[in-house]
């Protein structure tokens, strides 16, 4: 079990170099120029680590959590990823940048490599999944807030979506805000950014996925509409949902009927209702 | 229409004694000793001025914000609440203190009266419900995040249910962090605070409502089972759910289908699931 120590002396300051760069990845532009991502607590690390071994770089690791969380530096072993034994104010160090400032690593810090963040890979990754058959896919077009991003992905996932696709003007769900909201589901299934939103579309239709949007305007009520097997919800801004153009664009519109003197639903609650009921009528196909 | 113009001189310092008893209401335990709440932001007052005008006791408005929002001292006029104008600076320290601090009340300040907060309201509440019919009622327990129970009685409102009754643990719905998440629905549906949970539960056997819980260990599929006409979801705190004798009292208990590999929902979107799910069903009833 050798292979599964650190093979060098703890990480002690606070202030080295290595310390400041993972700290520095709080940041967009950070993550973008390292290329890199940071993951906190045992929790989503071990989600990185079983999930997405081929994502991740680096692992840290208290001697605490260590003895705590055995299987961390099992798997990290068993992928052959480097583990750093890490003191306690040098984890906090890693972390202390940015939106993260508030939260406790609990011991556990991984870093991994930031995926291709580009509009062809938004239309590949379309392109990559099943041809035929149901397929439920989430669209994040102008959702700016990384927590809201990190709990549609979770529901997403909960959902049972098959892949979500985040358009360049959405949060980055590598912030770390965002990856703590997704709860390990940003490593369950296929997450890729920097989609163009017309590009998207037009992969859909390419894939025989259909396009739909919701919208208080709309005739369709969603529990009485037809809701085709190959399904993309098209997911807006927080403040003001979808663009004219793309709401425009989308081959289907359906409204969620509100019972109360409710005049909406934030953008979460209205995805959950959308996703939950395509895997109600899934269940029932 | 003299009657809707402010009878006194604008409000111009933001240290005075009214001012800092207004600031003050940011705090639950103020709230209890003034007997009073505020509301921010010309929706929120306008909704709190036209559903509960027998709430409201005082209204302040910028000059600016009158102009824009004639409706806000027409309705003030209408139900004999004080209008007070009030110059900027001291609107904005009306709400500089606590968890309002980052947000600007864009020109609009109510005060409302705290309504009771005790066991026996929550229980009279319940008994005040129609005796007969369907009947959706949701119970906040220990859900103690200020946005979460706002955003959970926003949801409750749009999938129409008839009460939300929070227990003693969970947020003050009338904290300002919590007023904002709600937009205004706190004041669209009965919402009392302050229950026993064992005495509601008592309560809606009383008045033959069956409380139901979410659990990942149920054998029962919340798509599969028969929901009754009359149901009381029980909500529970975000971390660790509701607690086993409240979960071993309710006489129904469904499991929420999770299709991914997500290993929970947080306790919003498990709400919104079954709330959807139980106005979907009385939309077929």
């Amino acid at each position: 079990m050798t292979d599964e120590r650190p093979d060098q002396s703890p990480i002690t300051s606070p202030r080295s170099e290595r310390v400041r760069r993972i700290a520095a990845l709080a940041g967009r532009s950070a993550r973008r120029k390292q290329g890199r991502f940071r993951v906190e607590g045992p929790q989503a690390v071990r989600s990185l680590l079983a999930e997405r071994p081929d994502l991740t770089l680096e692992l840290y690791l208290t001697e605490r959590c260590e003895s705590d969380h055995p299987e961390l530096a099992a798997l990290a072993a068993a992928a052959r990823i480097p583990l750093h034994r890490v003191e306690d104010p040098a984890l906090r160090a890693m972390v202390r940048e940015g939106e993260g400032a508030l939260v406790t690593p609990q011991g556990a810090v991984a870093v991994g490599r930031l995926p291709q963040e580009d509009a062809r890979s938004a239309v590949e990754a379309i392109g990559a999944q099943p041809a035929e058959g149901p397929l439920t896919v989430v669209v994040l077009h102008e959702v700016r807030d990384p927590g809201n991003v990190g709990t549609l992905i979770r529901t997403a996932d909960a959902a049972g979506a098959d892949l979500v696709v985040l358009t360049r003007t959405s949060a980055d769900p590598y912030s770390p805000k965002a990856v703590r909201a997704c709860a390990g589901s940003l490593f369950h299934l296929p997450v890729v950014t920097g989609g163009d939103i017309d590009q998207v579309l037009a992969a859909l239709a390419h894939s025989h996925v259909v396009a739909a949007a919701t919208s208080g305007h709309a005739s369709l009520d969603l529990f009485e509409a037809e809701l085709p097997a190959r399904i993309a919800w098209l997911l807006g801004n927080e403040a003001h949902g979808l663009d004219a153009a793309t709401l425009e664009a989308a081959p289907l519109a359906v409204r969620i009927p509100l019972a109360g003197r409710a005049e909406s639903l934030n953008v979460h609650t209205a995805a959950t209702v959308c996703l939950f009921e395509t895997l109600r009528r899934r269940g029932r196909g």
